[in-house]
């Protein structure tokens, strides 16, 4: 949102009031987004902290609303950098519509950035994963591999501020393409070969990730995994890393993420 | 600890008492143990939830005290497999033993079992690391690529419950050596090779892990990475891990898994 310079955010300054009242509309319509369906249904979520704000002007995500704490000089300085209008809030109400991670804020409303569909490229697919952590740290670790991210229709919500906060930025750089059907087929459709990340009993990564084909590299619910009918898919090759302490489990985003560097180095 | 067969935990029976009151000296004692001060004070810890109770059963970890609700005959049946005491007690007074993941128990009192040194073998160093989720999730991975795990004296706690959740019993396999100075020339001294992760301008990973000497992986805190007077010591090597999508960050969680996984497959 670009404003004529005379309106833009001016920090502490007395021209600016300062919202007290958690029944604000606008208050209310940030608050509203913490619940999934709310998201879903607007096309925004919110950002909270400086880093997340600061990542999100950087890749041009289109900003709809910033709130900040009259003394929170930072932010007014980072909104009059980019042009972008800057509400003030008590610390209060910015505590309330912000995560216990950065109470102080900044808290910013964003339209979530999606591309229509899948490109024909290097992809990490999310398939049912629940953990927001998780999740988080697979985009983050995708935008560092430069990998295209998917998420099935029974995935965490990946544009919770959770799962924003763990990916520190990943997502305004991949723009995942979320609630896509838990089916293999309609990743081989779009020409990606599925390589499905289990546990044990797959092919060693080195003799599956070196294929030139476009490749959707696939990891499962944190407790369940991936189900049976994907991994005997006629055309769904399994991938274990070798783990020669002998503990037979990874954490999933770490599992992704090593598969996703080894392939970024084939 | 083992008991006659006749004093073993008998799950719902009613010969046994069920503890009602907070003010019990046991559970008292296991709830002091959230304290980190408490944890060093006493050599105890807990651990919640049924997987990590089967870890520490599994890897013989000595079991102070085992907490569950009456109704929960899955536990009983572990306890009594293993011939270790279990003390009833109502589900509230188990819910606030427990983590938030775990409420329902059921909550063990462990002995911190504990290496005096380091030996001489591939080790990963959490120097200063703040994260609970992140030391444990090393941990984990230490355990899955068989590293030995070392923890600096100013490293979150890897004790405390938070860590030995993300960890999933690979405390138990790797039995970590915390509490150490914060000196590379301390590791050194031990005959073992510092390599230490930094985001950029390091060795690629292959020029620096296929070394034959016992090499600890250095991985720092989340926000500040490693001191200067580490980093620029002569005696250590830096190592980045390629990011080809461009974004210079990566879970530290992730970059010390990936730097474990090349060692280990070197």
């Amino acid at each position: 949102m670009r404003l004529p310079s005379s309106l833009r955010c001016l920090g502490a300054s007395a021209l600016r009031s300062v919202i007290t009242s958690t029944h604000n509309p606008r208050v209310a319509a940030a608050r509203r987004l913490r619940r999934s369906r709310e998201r879903r249904a607007t096309g925004r979520t919110t950002v909270d902290g400086p880093l997340l704000l600061a990542e999100a002007l950087d890749n041009d995500i289109e900003i709809i609303d910033v709130f900040a704490s009259p003394d929170d000089t930072t932010t007014a300085a980072l909104c009059d950098a980019a042009g972008v209008a800057l509400t003030l809030a008590t610390p209060g109400i910015v505590a309330t519509l912000a995560g216990t991670v950065n109470p102080r804020g900044p808290v910013a409303v964003i339209t979530i950035p999606q591309p229509e569909q899948l490109a024909q490229r290097d992809t990490v697919v999310l398939w049912e994963l629940a953990d927001p952590g998780n999740a988080g740290t697979i985009i983050r670790s995708a935008a560092a591999f430069g990998f295209q991210v998917a998420a099935t229709n029974r995935t965490v919500d990946v544009w919770s501020p959770k799962v924003l906060r763990a990916a520190m930025g990943g997502h305004f750089r991949t723009r995942p393409v979320d609630g896509l059907p838990a089916a293999g087929v309609h990743f081989a459709s779009r020409g990606l070969r599925l390589v499905a990340a289990v546990r044990t009993g797959g092919e060693k990564p080195e003799e599956v990730l070196g294929d030139a084909e476009p490749t959707a590299i696939v990891v499962g619910n944190e407790a369940h995994g991936l189900p049976a009918e994907l991994l005997h898919a006629s055309d769904v090759v399994q991938v274990s890393i070798p783990m020669p302490g002998g503990s037979e489990s990874l954490n999933a985003a770490v599992a992704a993420s090593i598969l996703m560097y080894l392939r970024s180095r084939r």
